[in-house]
């Protein structure tokens, strides 16, 4: 039998900021939960898009262009190859889908990036 | 420059209750919007997954070993190849994930049928 996720109830298996955690699948792609405040590093994912959902609070997502605020509620499909950096000055609950594939922060290794195993753990 | 999409004001684009509307896409998979209200029809998507995330209201999806009760805020992925009838008692909001590929009533085809063309529309 299968049973439904409560998504805000998700949340409560992440630990640190900035660490995402892997709630689910939709054929190819991974749903995952995490808790931001703070900076985080530009980066970008060459082969993946990467949608953003603000579950709880808000996210400024800064781009060469300039930045985009979401807040509770928004949603955003950041383009594959789009350098992006996400500011939260207050602590913001995002539900993110990506493939497997992607990396944490993209070509940018600092010591917040965290491998697909941390993300399932 | 990137805009954000406010899930549910996209419900604004539904005019009909079982007839989703492509509101967004994340890498090969489509992000739908959806009113329902009674009995859809039973069918599978022999290759896809399909996510169903309620927005508003409550939602069961009927299965073969009996039924799943979804409630605001609650996600299913519904896995490939399983039977399944969405049943809403009011109206329920739901967003969908699913490829492109998805046929709307998997090979049961009914006056319910949206191609997805109309799901573009």
């Amino acid at each position: 039998m299968l049973s439904p996720l409560k998504l805000t109830e998700a949340f409560g298996r992440v630990t640190d900021y900035w660490s995402p955690k892997v709630i689910g699948q939709v054929n190819d792609q991974l749903l995952k939960v995490a808790k931001l405040k703070g900076e985080f590093v530009w980066h970008a994912h060459d082969g993946e898009d990467e949608l953003f959902y603000i579950v709880k609070g808000a996210l400024r997502i800064e781009f060469d262009d300039g930045p985009v605020h979401l807040a509770q509620g928004d949603m955003l499909t950041v383009p594959r190859g789009v350098r992006h950096n996400p500011v939260a000055d207050e602590e913001c609950w995002v539900m993110l889908i990506e493939p497997a594939s992607t990396k944490h922060t993209g070509d940018t290794v600092t010591e917040r990036t965290r491998s697909l195993e941390d993300q399932l753990g």
